[in-house]
């Protein structure tokens, strides 16, 4: 795991000044890719309100020779080459950033013209994703989800002994800001004797981590527990859209397909295992609980593979917005509600010998609380959709309706350190297609 | 549906010697990438025993304006391109390269220069596969494996209304040839109170075929069942390598994941919708069986969405290979037996919305016929592993061990047209490694 160092110090502010506060201060410097009105995609890094553009910065002179690679390699469309180079060449362009945007630098009048604010761009995907894995990490997710699928065996006997997953779609994965539409699907009302194809009507979001996965693996060569840290570049939220009937309908024997990979929402800013060091914890599972194989199992992972972010999503509907509400928080979670960590889904993931490349995504599944108002997802909240949840305004839901944007955000904070965020993970649901 | 024209005309024969016989006559003009001894991976069309330069014939003036996008589409290291293209531009050059290659051209002097044969060179992957979706529309696997998993419940409910399907794992897809090593999994023995990770002991093979999307839909706009086959870039032999134990201890409640994930292999030759056109046939489904929603039927589909192939598994042992024995024929089934064409696949996988590209793959899941010995998997010819098959020398097996040689192959033929094949799609397997 990272150790700390000054790019941590929580003394150092920014001659940014939008960076003195929010979810992007010195202490962060999370990667991304926009696009300016003249220029092509390029990668970036965020600090307060503007962007920093590495291409240029690459260019500058203002790097040294340590420094370049990374921010070389940041020049593309795509962060996929800055994700392959791993973490030496990624901490030296991190400490440079700090270097160049911490007060009292020489180089604050150079720096300034390299940055453009963030309403100036187009804030993109930040990697060509090749494959999307989606977990199922969150217990308290799968203890309730279970609950409504099966009452009788709302965790399966595997859960305990590794970290379900399944292979996403990664063509469908979109940067925040992109309208979700509701899907069609085949639905089947209980008692109707055969299904129908129409939209959705429970449509509802989830709320994950996603994880970057920056060096690769060959194939036939797993990554240990104690490895699996050095093959992430970084994290992100993402909102795994699901369509609760079409998913009721069609995910036996083989699991979600259509009710999952018409959408997923993730947040462009690539937080970096760096900015997350202080927020590292250690793993923990009830003392009456399996302990992990040995393959899932070591003694740095036990002190430091868990990680103490807070999660949050909000909901907006079209009349709040007329209204001028804002958005209505309806659940707090915590990543500590990963039953296994991100090194334990890199392990088991190559543990088969699967190739993971730059560039693929890791989703965490849902981190839904074990109390009330923690629950990651509408169809948790609202107990399958029969205790509507109200909202300030008096609406009530159930599941996502037309209009509504959902918001997921995402604080790591801790006495003695700079609160770090995620920035926003947000879609709003545009109605129905009319079927061709 | 694609139209027989003159480049189906049996009474014609190429002058390439080696075309006369086999899985490649003029007829067929498969797409495939290989490179040579000097050269970059570059797109071919294979004839006979010989590939013939795309890249080259693009430059060497020998195309008419109408057949040269196609091919130079097909100068990269990968189809993507050539399959974007659609349907047009490679029919164009499938005309121009039968008018080059049939006998009596009178360029056949300039096209030999052009051709190497196929021992000079390494055939790769054709494409870059972005998503692999992998289906379950043979409805005797199906119930076969249903009925080993769930004996009470073979075949579920939404079986006959809609492709069931999974997202699989793209990177791990390999060329045929390429060696498959047995991998390590959690699995647990039924009276075990804990799982162990260990070699698989139950690997298996899946006879399948694949689809290769030409091209694509943007995200929310469905392909209806008409426009399907213009979607499609052409069809391979696909192995869906499946390690059993590993299968039944993760697979609930989200599906398959590191039981296939540790590789598939496909054969490397597209067989284009143009050449298999002879080989459509009707749609049909037992008069007693659901009718397709409408946005899965139409009566042309009915009349063409069918496929008439000749499937094979053949095994060879080490021992086997050793005393010159040749590969042992354990299964001959059909894509008769796909319960759902390859045309509701893609409808149906774009009917909420999901965007498919150039160069996805979607596999069809295992082919079985209703009989013994068609039977597309050794789970299902083994009966879950308690009735061996014994091979001509003597050796049992009931699932895969290490050193065997498992080929796919398939082949059409009607009367009064050419027969065509597909090429090997072949691997052999080795010993697990030593786990780190």
């Amino acid at each position: 795991m990272t150790t700390l160092d000054f790019t941590h110090d929580p003394r150092l502010r920014s001659w940014v000044t939008s960076a003195g506060s929010g979810d992007f201060p010195l202490q962060n410097l999370p990667f991304g890719v926009a696009a300016g009105a003249a220029g092509e995609p390029h990668g970036v890094v965020r600090i307060g309100d503007m962007v920093l553009d590495l291409r240029a910065l690459a260019e500058s002179g203002l790097l040294a020779a340590e420094a370049r690679p990374a921010a070389e390699a940041a020049a593309y469309e795509t962060l996929n080459t800055l994700f392959a180079l791993g973490s030496g060449p990624r901490i030296a362009l991190r400490r440079a950033l700090h270097s160049l945007l911490v007060a009292g630098t020489p180089h604050q009048q150079a720096v300034a013209k390299l940055l453009t604010p963030l309403t100036e761009v187009d804030v993109l995907l930040p990697a060509r994703i090749g494959d999307y894995t989606d977990f199922y990490v969150g217990i308290h997710h799968a203890r309730n989800i279970g609950a409504l699928f099966r009452p009788d065996n709302p965790l399966l006997p595997n859960y305990k002994w590794l970290p379900i997953g399944y292979h996403g779609r990664a063509s469908s994965v979109r940067v925040s800001g992109t309208p979700v539409t509701r899907p069609h699907g085949q639905l089947k009302v209980a008692d109707a004797s055969a299904p129908v194809l129409a939209p959705t009507r429970r449509l509802d979001f989830e709320l994950e981590l996603g994880v970057w996965i920056g060096p690769g693996n060959a194939l036939g060569e797993p990554v240990s527990i104690d490895e699996a840290d050095s093959h992430v570049a970084g994290y992100c939220l993402l909102n795994d859209w699901s369509a609760r009937d079409v998913q009721a309908w069609e995910y036996q024997p083989l699991g979600p397909f259509l009710a999952k990979s018409f959408g997923t929402t993730i947040s462009p800013w690539v937080i970096t295992p760096e900015a997350l060091a202080p927020f590292r914890i250690p793993v923990t599972r009830p003392a009456e609980d399996p302990a992990p194989l040995p393959y899932l199992d070591s003694p740095r992972h036990r002190a430091h593979g868990g990680l103490d972010i807070e999660l949050q999503v909000l909901i907006t509907t079209a009349q709040m917005r007329a209204a001028g509400h804002p958005p209505h928080l309806v659940s707090r979670s915590s990543s500590r509600h990963m039953y296994w960590s991100d090194a334990q889904m890199v392990t088991h993931h190559t543990s088969n010998g699967c190739d993971l490349h730059p560039g693929d995504l890791l989703g965490t599944g849902t981190l839904s609380g074990p109390t009330a108002g923690s629950e990651g997802s509408l169809m948790e909240l609202s107990h399958g959709g029969n205790n509507p949840i109200t909202l300030p305004n008096g609406e009530i839901r159930t599941f996502v309706e037309d209009g509504d944007e959902v918001l997921l955000t995402a604080g790591a904070r801790r006495p003695g350190a700079v609160s770090i965020g995620f920035g926003d993970c947000v879609a709003v649901v545009q109605p129905a297609i009319t079927y061709p």
